[in-house]
């Protein structure tokens, strides 16, 4: 079994954003040698997902309206009890919550095997500082 | 290290339903020969999900109703921004993110190991054509 | 290839709570004597999930309060037509769905590889009975 481990990190300027980390996925695969296995992407934080889906910047607008209607950003700890610990992340709690935390990927004669038009996001709900991914792979 | 890869098709007839693949699954898991390792499960469409849940006529009416208050179908470019784009699948991008797009199952002693309710199920949101899901097994 | 298969069983005494998990599963990464590889923990029923955040009890607090109101608690067959089934754990469905079913966690160097803050809870929506957790872990 072959294995490799790599950690990518973002510093995202805005509170909010979806970046396209594809390529360093595809770097990670092709260096890793596997022909025939899984790779686990994850976000290394809390308050930030890695999710599959389209590269198109209307439904990235679409997606941040919605999580912030789903949970608003309100620093104040009437909202998010989490905010009495002095953060004001509450609502990036919740938002990683519904885009989740990790994808698993097949590795494929050795290239991600993905549908037409999957694309691997970091989903970043609590910017302005350097936050870490996890690329782990396994396989043969 | 075995490995099997395996391209399930299916074509719902409405826009959005649940079918229950485990039977495909298992038949993937036992060709594969693996006694002891993971299937990752996965839908190879960004506006369909595969997720783990309890084979109940009842409960998929709610899981629909849900999904469509969570994320109204609406072809207009006014609340989907994505669907300037010429599409209306806009809603099927945002239901498929609450219910995920893979699950990784267990194989223990050549089966899948699951509790007694544990079915697998491809969620579509946006159906009437052919779309594709991956089985992929890796283990010994 | 290693692998370790475990079950744990929690009998959480309310109808909701998220438990920290993570000296379990540490305690299995251990056992399997996985240098570099992957651990899957699941829920191995329909109404809880697995899922990785803080251990924060105000956060715990909010995701509660936040859970109820995107699907509320209510036995009748009206609000959750899987409610006439005879159940009234409707809810705990819907909940279950949002938290998702399962974490994929990477090992590094023997230990689960994780960023500091994170954590693996079982969030049980539907308790006062046992329910499954399972760990499997596949590496070298």
């Amino acid at each position: 079994m072959k294995s490799l481990t790599k950690y990518l990190t973002f510093n995202i300027p805005s509170k909010m954003a979806f970046q396209n980390i594809t390529p360093q996925v595809d770097d990670a695969v092709r260096a890793s040698g596997v022909q025939e296995g899984l790779v686990l992407v994850n976000a290394m934080h809390i308050t930030a997902s890695v999710f599959i889906n389209d590269d198109e910047p209307g439904l990235h607008e679409d997606y941040k309206r919605w999580l912030e209607q789903l949970a608003p950003y309100d620093p104040s700890p009437q909202r998010y009890h989490h905010n009495r610990t002095g953060e004001d992340n509450g609502d990036a709690h919740h938002k990683r919550e519904i885009f989740g935390r990790e994808v698993v990927v097949a590795i494929t004669a050795g290239k991600l095997d993905f549908g037409r038009w999957e694309q691997i996001f970091y989903g970043e709900f609590d910017g302005k500082r350097a936050k870490k991914v996890l690329v782990k792979i396994i396989g043969e």
